[in-house]
Parts: C-alpha cells; structure tokens; sequence
C-alpha cells in the first residue's frame, strides 16, 4: 500500500486504486463500456439520420411522458437549448434570454447563444439562491425566453416552491417571454413537488430533459414542445450538426434508462433523504439543501483540497470504496464541497455507513 | 410471390422484401446494430467529454496518416467544417468562402454557416463538372476560405488532376485565402493520384475526413490541421453542442473501420474499373465518371423512376439480390441515376453478375 501522502500521484496511480475498488459511492457506480452497451438490445431497429427506429420509439415514450404534443432527440443540451431558445427568440423578434447566473448556457457552452445564434444572455438574481420573483421583477427589458431549471444543480438541486415556480413561469408569460425547462434532472423532481412529470413540464412552452445523467444513458437529450416549434428545433439540429446519420445507439441507451431507472426516483430520493439524516450532525459537515429534495445533495466539508483528496484515496486504498478524487472548491479554503447523486451504486451504502465515510473524508 | 406491379407498396413492404434478401450490392450490404456495436472492442477505453480513451487514439493515429499536427473528433462533418471554416473566416477578418455548387455546405446543412456564423457562401463553377482554375480566377472579392471536396460525391467521385488541384490550391494561397478539403471520402482517393494521403492533405490547411462513410464507422468525423486551428475548432464543438458525455461508442466504431477497411481502399477501386468494364457497352447504361476514379461510381440508366423500383424489387424478390430501393432523378424524364459505393458486400459480386443486374435495371 502506498504512503497516504503520496496523495494518489497522478492520474495512472488514481485509476489504479479506483479500479481496485469494489464500491462506489456516487451515482450508478463504475460501469464499464461494455456494460454500457450491454443495456442497448440486440434488435434495436437503427435511426437513419435521426428517422425511424428507436429514435421515433423515444421522442414518443418521452412525449407521452411530459404530456408534449411533440418532441425530438438531440445528442446534447448544449445543442438542445440554444436551439429552443433560438426559435423562441425569433418568433418575437427578440434577443434577450434571462436565466440564473449559474445557467449551463452561461457557464458551460462558450456562450454559444451569443456567437452562435446572436442571442444577449441576462443572467439574473444571486449565484448563491435561486431564482425569485423579485429578481425577474427587475428585469426592465423585454425578453425573448425565461429559463428555469429544475432543479438548480449548482445548488445542490433546489427547488422553487410550487407556488413560486407558478409565479416565475407566470411572469414569462406577463412579459410575453417564453418560459424554457431546463429540465436536464427534471426526472428528479416529482417526489418534492408530489406531482406527475406532465403536471410540471406542462407549465413550459419548452422543456429540455436529459438521459444521460440520473437515467445513466450514453448521452443525449429530448426537446419537448409544441409541434411547429420543436420542427423548427429539428431544423437547427441539422444546422448544428446533430441530425447523425446513426443517433440509435445513444436514442436505445437513453431508452433503457428512462424505463429502468425512472420508476427508482422515489427510492433514490427518499435514500438521500436518509443519508442526510444520518449526516447532518457531523462535525464539519453541511448538506446543501437540508432536506435534500431530490436524489442529489451537495456536502460542505470543513477540509482542505489536498487534505480531502489524501482522505478520498486513503479511503478507497483501505476499503476498496469509492468516493470522489476530487472536491470543488468554495468560497472559503477551509470549505470544500462535494456533489452526491444517490443512484443504483449508492443504494449499496446504509445511511450509518456513509456517515462513517462522510465523518472520515471531513476530517481529512 | 408479390406481383410486379405492386412495385413494393409501402415501406413495410420493402423493409419485408430487403429483410428476405441475402445478398446486397451497394457498399458493406446490410449491418445490423449487433453488427455494428460487435466492432466495438470489450476492452475499449472510454473517453469523458471528448477527452481521453478511444477518442485520443483515434485523434492520434488520423494525425498520423494524414500528416496533421493535431485532430479533433467531431460527432459530424456538419459542424467539423462549418468550425473550421469559421475559425479561417475569423483569422482573415473576411466572410467569404467559395465552394462547387453541390458542396455539403450548400447543399445539406440548411445554410448554417450563414445563419450561424454569419459567413457568405459563394458557389462557384458549375453543379455539372468540377471546379476549375477558370471559375476561381472569376472571384474578384476578398475570400476567407476555399473548399475543395475529393472526390466530388455528387459527380459520382470526381477527381481532378494533381496539377489542376495543386492550381487551385495555389488559387487560394495567393488570395489569401485558406484551403480546406472536404475530405469525408479522402480516403479512397489515393490511387487515382497515386499518392499517399497525407501528400494529398498535406496541400490543405484544413482537412475533414468521415468515418461512416466508406469506412463503415457508426457516425463522426476528424478535423485536422494546424495546432492552433484545431483548438479553436474544438472551443466550437463545444459551442455547437458536439463535446457529448461519450463519444466513445462512436470514436471505437471509427478506428475499427479505419483499421479495417482502409487497407481494402484499392482493392475496392479496382473492383470499381472492373464493374464499369463490364457494364459500358450496355445499351441505356452510361457510367460516370468513366473510367471510376474511386471506388465510387455513378449509374445512368435509360429507364423511368417507377420503372426502375419496380424492376428492383423484382429483382430483390426473385433472386434475394438487394440493389437500391429507389433511384435518383436526372435532367431527364428518361434517365434514372444510382449510386454505386464498392463496398465489402460488393466484392461478392463478380462484374459479370453485376452486367445483368444492371442490364435488367436499365431493361425496366
């Protein structure tokens, strides 16, 4: 074994102890390729450039799914969106889109709304809370598209209040702005809201979901919407360069997971309920939002980098568990933060075990 | 057996009629999805958002063939060119790109490089043969960029001489302007010019090439060239919602094909010369181009669309020999065009058999 202050050394040495563990904390787990392509059918019937097959079978379970009269299988969000987006601003000869400062299409996509399709990004309201009322108050201009997501997952996946998410949507449609779902983990929110995913994505013009993520797909998303719209959003998809001459296998992936992994909401909700239970007095721990309101919980831990990320692989050395390499950091050195999402691999921990692991990691 | 006259109904129909075939003419012949995903290796090594795994190997072994300083794996040539093109357009201050009429990027992509990224195509020569030194010496405005495709699919895999294209290359580079090869059938280009491929790149600035095309690959593509160029294309694959979560499935389908199928481009292009040897003299038959310059040929039959499905699905029924479900039309009411790619599944065909098919075809 090595010395824990070798801190795991490069990436070579830290796929080594991780693929020496057994466990995993976080998310569906370790799954391997082969794994993954396992989940795809053997008779799937293959898209050709996006038509037909396994590709039509999932724009219709997830129409059906959200109440959409249509919707149309993209290989991304980052394509998804400025795509929606886009149309919406068009048909009303406006450019401006507002959305929370820690939007994906203001963090993650190179602004891309702007260079891409000229669009002005208004980010709007604090980093640190979500979205209010108030905060769309303040914005003068008139707006192309509102965009919420659902949950926040910079904030460890809040959720507005219904009665405030009926407000904000409320206040798109004062403005005569198009509400947009960036519903990239919408699939996670009906526990808090005790309402069906039709019920929800019905109060948007568009909504955005992804497989990829608690689904553990391959990759990809669906736009949802009217019909006129989302054949516009078709149109872009060939513009971006998305309308693949083979989408089945990301389209079959996506399909299996929405079928397996849907239906376990509930249990993954209710098990990060639990865990935060069984965490939240530790010492040097906060869990962020307390009560977690869908299966993911983001960690506050009193630690350092380096010291978490020793802790982290001196774990997963001993116990053959996996948690995570690496913290992100906060606003304070002395803070770091961790994102759990409570899959199929966390479901294998007892809430009591993972406050065994949460008590050594904060530590350091 | 149907009678000739149904001419295939509707598409359940002829999927039912292709389902019974046992033999298929054009290119690899039918792959199924289990075939497809069985080129995947077990061991294969996944990427994360591009990086790392398959992706990188095959980055790097495309680099090497074509003499690039770097590549970047794209999911589709759509956006492999419109980034590269928008990245020369950027550095030159200028707009402009010129391209034969039938370029992709006029012809397929819904004008994205104007509604994108605000660039102007200007097509140029005539949809009828190959650009010439002559139509590109008619181009009085500042140029951002040249497209060049080799061979020209819609001009059933025209090339032309090495001096013309070192001309046109020359054309650009006194422009100012940079040389980009739509090169999504670079690979079977090599024995006509009795040139490796990275000579034939190597005149480019910036080179995309396809996987799923002759090389029977899933979907995606690689952009190749310059470090600096190369890395900027891949800050607008981000933009354009291409860095997908995985893009090992089809980065893994890719390098088999490459590795496969590479090697059989002359056997391929000399089964071509053959077919087209044997099929001239028949009457309402004309091949084009004539020799075949790739392994790619067009066909010109002297019969009429309905005709020619008709015969087809006889064809299909009666001897479990798939061709092509439909053909293309031409200027004529009278003339019908198909599309010949020499293929694995072509190989098992010998000219002689070929002759009849196509003797048939043409017959109605």
């Amino acid at each position: 074994m090595q010395p824990s202050d070798d801190a795991g050394g490069g990436p070579d040495a830290q796929a080594a102890i991780e693929g020496a563990c057994t466990r995993f904390l976080h998310w569906h787990g370790r799954r391997r390729p082969a794994d993954l392509l396992a989940d795809i059918p053997a008779d799937v019937v293959p898209d050709r450039y996006g038509d037909g097959g396994v590709v039509v079978e999932l724009e219709g379970e997830v129409a059906e799914l959200l109440g959409a009269d249509a919707t149309v299988f993209l290989p991304s969000g980052t394509m998804a969106q400025q795509a929606a987006l886009r149309v919406h601003a068009d048909r009303r000869g406006r450019r401006t889109v507002v959305f929370h400062p820690a939007c994906h299409l203001e963090a993650n996509e190179g602004r891309a709304y702007e260079r891409l399709h000229g669009l002005v990004g208004r980010p709007t309201g604090s980093p640190e809370r979500l979205l209010t009322l108030d905060d769309l108050d303040g914005v003068a201009e008139p707006v192309a598209a509102l965009v919420l997501e659902l949950p926040q997952r910079d904030l460890g996946g809040q959720l507005p209040d219904w009665d405030d998410l009926l407000a904000q949507v409320e206040w798109a449609r004062r403005s005569g702005a198009a509400a947009h779902l960036d519903g990239a983990r919408l699939w996670e929110c009906t526990p808090f809201y005790g309402r069906g995913l039709a019920e929800i994505a019905g109060l948007f013009d568009t909504v955005y979901v992804s497989f990829y993520k608690l689904l553990g797909g391959l990759a990809g998303c669906c736009l949802a919407g009217p019909r006129d719209i989302v054949a516009e959003v078709r149109e872009w998809r060939t513009r971006h360069g998305g309308t693949l001459f083979a989408l089945w296998p990301y389209a079959a992936s996506a399909l299996a997971g929405l079928r397996l992994r849907l239906p376990r909401v509930p249990v993954y909700a209710a098990h990060a309920k639990a865990i935060a239970d069984a965490v939240r007095d530790l010492p040097g721990v906060a869990v962020v939002p307390d009560p977690p309101q869908t299966p993911m919980l983001h960690l506050l831990l009193d630690t350092g980098a380096e010291q978490f990320r020793a802790a982290a692989l001196d774990l997963a050395r001993e116990q053959g568990v996996w948690t995570w390499p690496r913290s992100q950091p906060t606003g304070s050195p002395h803070v770091q933060r961790v994102e759990l999402t409570v899959g199929d691999a966390t479901l294998g921990f007892e809430p009591g075990e993972v406050r065994d692991i949460l008590r050594r990691l904060a530590a350091g």
